[in-house]
């Protein structure tokens, strides 16, 4: 089959590899569409991060791995155990499962696993490929009302979806988020729809802005060109109830303590290249917190909550996917048309979808 | 009267001056016991901080100012208005008053007050000085079994439980405390206090671990000996459940987040002369979260909660206040036996007391 596979940083190759085989409680995707995400990217620029570049304790692999976490498919075959996925299915992947013998798994915080395994950086198999094979409890069946097409948001959205969640972001509250990448948008959209009163989003390229206000901003500010955070002080009482740090850059943590009020809350979700400094005075005199948000929940055994709540999402029309998908491509151009162009300063794209 | 009146960095002198008025709800004190806080240590090395260089925006009130907020007396005089304070009481004073006028008061948030008035630091009154003039409900009565000595220990101690509630610390969770000056050991007594099953210590004077051990530290480490991360680390199944800053060094940040469990909490209470550089990467991936902390609650008509648990806890003889009090000396040897003793490298103080 052909896959684009990771060999390290600013080198992907289309290659032509054996499909992987189908263990019993697998099932094997034919795969119908696979986002680029920010960790891929990350991967390709600075990496290797995620992926091992020794063999990875608990599956054994090692770069070159084929990369890809945000993908669709339909069932082509399944293995003699599985029961509840049938071949045909329209399903969407679950691309982090807990090791369920670490102390967390023990205790039931399967959240905090500290031996989790992502699919698409540290498995053999990846969305970047005409086939994928995992683990029938990682798969969730779409229903007819949701593309293949919006299945490869699922992820991405449930992402911005766990970071509210983690913010307690309660319904008549104020936010702001910093950074309207696709991650950054899913933030702006979930906490419009938690009830929030006013959404801010600052965000330098315009057609993101310009998403932002389409998924349920209600003011967004071009940080290039104004201060956000004078935008956000001018339009609340004393700052906002809560931030979200989605640019990863030491001016935007900054903005983002100095745009929440006392009290307040900044919920950081980027991955950071170079340590940042924080002016913790402004947390400590003011009491304000920081936390941590990473991918979204991990049940141990299926991944119901936050997949599933985006995906009823996505049914019901609360959210647009063609609002994030900013283009579609095919897998022979993810290197030049994908990851270049995303990587590019100002670029115009939202989400990329690959379509093996 | 006699005072100590701070004009500037490194110059506090002795003065003669009038004694303040009492106003309808003031109550005069003739000051037993004043403790020299860190805070003060900070506007006498690197000030001034809290001190207004113009006037105060509510007091009115410029340096030269009196220092000193962590004071006990005995009650002299009292206003027309003043019901419920008898001459003759003993008392400690609650030296912060939120303003009941901002957005915070409004909504019943006092704690959040952005325009809250801290006595000796912004007021003309201190407890460096013979007598000093509050309002009485900023008083609270010391009960037979406190003396006047503890009644000095009170705020510090008040500080220490108010990061412990912030951090949600549940009984038989485990915590590490980095820095045990007065407030980190306070911290300490009170996370035994609240049930903690562990209670790491990291300090690098002797007398101050000696002192962490006696309020109930389970395990203490010299950071300059041994890395604390790995006592800490090897001493629990994955770090502790919370930790405590109290040393405002960019290594002690650093290492209290690498002591935290994943999904753990860092309860941030330091003071920063430089903004510090976090990693943030080990608060998003493991998703924990930076708490701030500062004071104590400030309620507004009276100040019950958390001075009044403390003033239970001396009087009930949970906390030995001679642990704390490592010397008492007179207003007249303020700065040599006092700042200027604390500010040495490897002081082997914890709390000085001045007697006026
Ligand atoms: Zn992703
Ligand atoms: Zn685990
Ligand atoms: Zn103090
Ligand atoms: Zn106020």
């Amino acid at each position: 089959m052909k896959t684009a596979r990771y060999h390290g940083p600013h080198d992907i190759r289309l290659e032509e590899t054996a499909p992987p085989d189908v263990g019993p409680q697998d099932v094997r995707l034919e795969v119908d569409s696979c986002g680029i995400c920010g960790t891929d990217l990350h991967e390709y620029r600075d990496g290797p991060i995620f992926v091992p570049d020794e063999p990875h304790p608990v599956t054994g692999v090692t770069a070159p791995i084929v990369l890809g976490h945000e993908f669709s498919g339909v069932v082509s075959e399944t293995g003699t155990d599985v029961s509840r996925i049938s071949r045909g299915d329209r399903v969407v992947v679950h691309p982090n499962v807990p090791c369920l013998d670490c102390h967390y798994c023990e205790e039931g915080t399967y959240r905090r696993c500290n031996a989790s395994v992502a699919i698409g950086l540290q498995t053999e198999t990846g969305g970047f490929a005409e086939q994928a094979v995992v683990s029938e409890r990682q798969i969730h069946r779409l229903p007819d009302a949701v593309s293949l097409s919006a299945g490869a948001l699922v992820e991405p959205l449930a992402v911005g979806l766990h970071a509210v969640r983690r913010s307690d972001l309660r319904t008549g509250d104020t936010a702001a988020v910093f950074g309207a990448g696709p991650v950054g948008l899913a933030v702006a959209w979930a906490a419009a729809n938690a009830g929030a009163k006013r959404v801010f989003v600052s965000e330098p390229a315009t057609v993101r802005r310009r998403c932002a206000l389409e998924v349920g901003a209600d003011t967004v500010a071009d940080p290039v060109e104004t201060d956000p955070v004078d935008v956000i002080r001018s339009g609340t009482i004393d700052g906002v109830d809560v931030a979200f740090e989605f640019a990863g850059r030491e001016e935007t943590i900054d903005d983002a303590i100095r745009s929440t009020k006392r009290g307040g809350t900044i919920v950081v979700g980027s991955v950071w290249n170079r340590q940042p400094g924080v002016d913790l005075n402004e947390v400590v005199g003011a009491e304000r917190e920081l936390r941590g948000t990473n991918c979204y929940g991990f049940p141990p055994r299926s991944f119901r909550t936050e997949f599933d709540a985006v995906i009823n999402s996505l049914a019901n029309g609360d959210v647009d996917p063609d609002t994030f998908i900013t283009e579609r491509i095919a897998l022979e151009s993810v290197v030049d048309a994908g990851f270049e162009r995303l990587l590019e300063q100002g670029t115009d794209h939202v989400k990329i979808l690959v379509e093996p």
